[in-house]
C-alpha cells in the first residue's frame, strides 16, 4: 500500500479525494485525509474504500511531522500561506508534495535541499496556475518542436458561473475567493508587451482597457490584464516574444460597472472606516461622494461619474442594493475593500442549485517559413453542483494525478516544481480529457494583437 | 554678541539672511552661514557685517559638532531628512534649533531629551507648515476665548505663480520642488470631515473633486483635498469639529488637466521603465496607450479619455510638447512620475524674470449665541524675483524671527515644538505685517461645507 496523505479537505477536494478513492484498489492506495474540521471530509468520502480521515491541526509541529513522517507522499490543499511548514517537514523526511498554489519566496529556497534529498516539491498543478501552464506549455513546445518561432502569447482565465445558474445583471458570482476579486489588480501598474514596447495601465484604467473574446456555444467574454503579464516570460521560453499578455475574463459589462466602485474607492484595502459597523449601505456610498445637505447620494453618484438613467450599469447598482439606508454594515473597522465585499457577498455567493463555470482562452501567435499563424485554444468546464464545482474538478483533478504519476515514479524530477515540463503534462492533460477537461484547439488567420491588423 | 548658525543656504534662505543681517548690529548677532557650496551665500551677504560664512559638510560628525557647539542658536534650512543629525547635536550641546520642515518622528522623539536640557526645537514655521498654523490658530483661539464654538475650519494653501509672470495654459510653473509636485495625493485615500461625517477621496478623484475660491482682486482659485486633512485636529483642539478640510490651491482648470496624467498612470513613481532612455516624449504617452499599428497617439488619446478636439484641456497636453517624437526623455531607469517631471519642467520652470506668489486662504466657522458665523480669511504674497521669492520671504521670515525671539527669551517652552502657541504666533505674526505679510479678514454669512446650504 502506498500512503497518501491529504492535508486540509476544502472546497476544492472533493474531486480530488474522488478521483483517488476511485483509484485507492486498483492503485493499492492508503489515502489519509488531516484536518481540523472533519465534517466536510466525512461527507464526502461516505464509505470509500482505503480511505481514513485524521483531526489534525497543521499547527501543532509534533502531531504535522508525525503524519508526515508516515506517509509517501502529501497533498497539501491548504490556503496557500500554510504550505511552507508543511513543505519543510516533507524535505526533512523525504516525502514529496504536491499543492495547487503559487510557488512562494519560501518554497523556492527549498528547491536545493528537495534535490539533495531527491524530493518532489511540485506546486502550481491546478487550475491557473496548473492547467494553464500545461495547456500553454504543450502547444507552445510543439510548435517550436515544428520550427515555428513564437511572437505572440496571450493567456486568459475565469472563474465565472454557469449559463444556467447565470441569472444577475453582472453575469457573475463569486465561485472562488471574494477577497481576491475585490482587490484584483491593485498593488501597481499591470504590465505587458505589445508588439515588442512595454505597456502600462495603472488600477484607475484596469477595468477600461478590457478587450473580448468569443467562445463557440458560449457567446463573448471580456478580459483585463493582470498585474504582471511577464511573470512566467522566461519560464515559458519566450524571451524573444513580441506580445506576451495575461488577464482575467469575465462577461462582458462586468469590468465597465466594477470600474464605478474601483473609481469611488470602495475596493481601498489599505485604511479603516471609522464608524464602518454602524453604517448603512448608504452611508458607506456616500462616503465616497461629496457632502450634500439635500441632494440624494443615487444624484451625487450619477453627476460624480456621469452615469445616465437608462445606463445598464446604473441598474447594476441598484441591484446590488447598495443605496439601501437600513441594511447595515456590521464589521468593526472595516475597509472600504472589506465592507464592499460583504455588500456582494448580499447578491453574488451561489446558491445550492447554482453551478460554477472555469474558462480558459489561449492565443498563439508564430512565424514559420517566412508566414504568421495563430493558434486559439479554450476550455470550458461547467460544475455539476455546488460540492463538485468546476473549481474542484480542474484543481483537484490534476493535483490527484500528480500525486499519482509521482508515487508511480511517471513524474520523477526532484526539487521545487511547476507543470511545464513534457513528463507531467502530456500524461496529465491527456488523462484530463476523459473528464471532459480539454480544449477546443484551432488555426486561425494570424491577427496579431490588434485585431484591426489586418 | 549672540551667535547664529545657519546650516544650508539654499532657496529659502534669501529673506532669512537679509532679515537678520539687518539686525546684526543693532541686535548684537554674529551669524555664521555653512553650506558646501558657498558661491550662492556669498552673493546674498557681500558685504554684510557680523556674518561669515564656513565650508560645512553637514555629514561630516566631527566638523557639524564643532560649528554647532561654538553657536547660540541654529537654523536648520538644509532638506528635511538631513535635520535629524543637526537635531541630535543641538540636544547634546544645550543649543537651541528653528526648521521650517514638518516635525519627523525622529525628530519628536528627541522632545524629552530637550526638555530635559532646556533646549528648544522650534519647527514648522515656514509657510505651510507655518504660517497656516500660525494664523489659524490666531483666529481659532480669539473665536474661542470670545465664547465661541468652532465647528468648521477649512485651510488651504498654494505656491503658484504671480499674476505677470502667469503666461502658460496651466496657469502653473514649479516654485516648490517640482517632485513633490507630480507626486502629489499618492500614497493612500485623502480623508476628511464633512458635517461629522468622514469622506474619503480616491487618488483617481482626487482632481476631479476640486472647489473654488475667490480672492479680491487675484481671481478664482480651486483646491484639491489634501491626503489627511485631520492631522493636526488635535493639535489645534478641534477634536468635536463637524468640517475639516485642508487643502491644496491651483488656478481653476489645472486640477482638471493635471487629472489627465493621473488617469493615465503618468505619476506613478513606485516601478521604473526599462528604455526611458531612449524614449521620446511621444514614446511615453504611448506607453500607456493600448497598441496599434495605425492610429495615432494622439487619437488613441482623445478616445481613451474622452477629450474634445476644442476641450481647453487638449491645448494644455499641446502646450507641454508631449507629443514630440523627437526630444528623447535621457533619464535612465526612470520611473513615469520622474520622467513626467522632466517634460514638464521644460515649460514650468521659472524664468529669470519670473515672480512667484503664495496664497492662502482659511474659513472659520463657529457657534455662538446659538448663531452660526463665518469668518474667511486669505494672505497673498508676491515675489520680487528670482532670489527674493514669495516663498524664501513666508519661510525664510518666520524663521528668522523666531530665531531672535528665542535668543531674547521670548520664546521660553523646551521641546519639539511648532508654532501655536500665542507666545510664538503673536508677536511674529505682527510683525509680518511690517513685511506686507497679512491676512484680510472678513466675516461672512455661514455657509458651512457646501455654498448650495443656506
Amino acid at each position: 500500500m502506498r500512503k497518501i496523505l491529504v492535508i486540509g479537505s476544502g472546497k476544492s477536494s472533493s474531486y480530488l479525494l474522488k478521483y483517488l478513492s476511485e483509484k485507492a484498489v486498483s492503485e493499492k492506495l492508503h489515502i489519509t485525509v488531516g484536518d481540523i474540521h472533519l465534517e466536510n471530509v466525512n461527507k464526502l468520502i461516505k464509505n470509500s474504500k482505503n480511505v481514513n480521515t485524521i483531526s489534525l491541526d497543521v499547527f501543532n509541529a509534533s502531531s504535522r511531522s508525525e503524519v508526515i513522517k508516515n506517509a509517501d507522499i502529501v497533498v497539501s490543499m491548504l490556503p496557500a500561506r500554510f504550505h511552507i511548514e508543511v513543505a519543510k517537514d516533507c524535505v526533512l523526511y523525504g516525502k514529496h508534495m504536491v499543492t495547487a498554489s503559487y510557488v512562494s519566496k519560501e518554497m523556492q529556497n527549498l528547491n536545493d535541499d528537495a534535490v539533495k534529498k531527491g524530493v518532489i516539491l511540485m506546486n502550481e498543478i491546478g487550475v491557473d496556475p496548473g492547467i494553464d501552464h500545461m495547456s500553454a506549455m504543450q502547444v507552445l513546445n510543439r510548435v517550436r518542436e515544428d520550427g515555428g518561432n513564437i511572437i505572440l502569447f496571450e493567456s486568459f482565465t475565469g472563474g465565472l458561473v454557469a449559463p444556467e445558474s447565470d441569472n444577475n445583471l453582472w453575469n457573475y458570482k463569486f465561485t472562488w475567493n471574494p477577497r481576491n476579486v475585490v482587490t484584483a489588480g491593485q498593488g501597481g501598474a499591470a504590465k505587458f508587451l505589445q508588439e515588442g514596447t512595454y505597456k502600462y495601465i495603472p488600477y484607475n484604467r484596469l477595468f477600461r482597457r478590457t478587450e473580448f473574446l468569443d467562445i463557440e456555444n458560449f457567446g463573448r467574454f471580456e478580459v483585463y490584464a493582470n498585474r504582471d503579464s511577464l511573470k512566467y516570460q522566461s519560464v515559458y521560453g519566450l524571451n524573444n516574444i513580441k506580445t506576451l499578455y495575461r488577464g482575467t475574463m469575465r462577461r462582458v459589462g462586468f469590468s465597465r460597472a466594477w470600474n464605478i466602485f474601483v473609481t469611488l474607492g470602495m475596493t481601498d484595502d489599505s485604511y479603516t472606516i471609522d464608524d464602518s459597523e454602524n453604517m448603512s449601505y448608504r452611508d458607506f456610498v456616500n462616503a465616497f461622494l461629496p457632502y450634500s445637505p439635500s441632494d440624494s447620494v443615487e444624484l451625487k453618484l450619477r453627476h460624480a461619474l456621469k452615469i445616465d438613467q437608462d445606463d445598464i450599469v446604473w441598474d447594476k447598482l441598484v441591484e446590488l442594493d447598495i443605496f439601501n439606508a437600513n441594511k447595515r454594515v456590521k464589521l468593526q473597522k472595516a475597509t472600504p475593500a472589506q465592507i464592499l465585499q460583504k455588500i456582494l457577498m448580499d447578491s453574488w455567493t451561489l446558491a445550492e442549485s447554482d453551478k460554477d463555470m472555469i474558462v480558459m482562452y489561449h492565443k498563439f501567435g508564430y512565424e514559420k517559413d517566412g508566414k504568421k499563424h495563430q493558434i486559439d485554444a479554450n476550455m470550458v468546464v461547467l460544475g455539476e453542483d455546488q460540492t463538485y464545482t468546476a473549481m474542484a474538478k480542474t484543481v483537484g483533478l490534476p493535483v490527484a494525478m500528480a500525486t499519482l504519476a509521482i508515487l508511480n515514479g511517471k513524474i520523477n524530477t526532484p526539487g521545487v516544481q511547476i507543470p511545464i515540463t513534457k513528463e507531467v503534462y502530456e500524461p496529465i492533460l491527456n488523462e484530463l480529457k476523459d473528464f471532459n477537461i480539454s480544449f477546443n484547439e484551432k488555426e486561425v488567420p494570424y491577427l496579431g494583437y490588434n485585431p484591426l491588423n489586418n
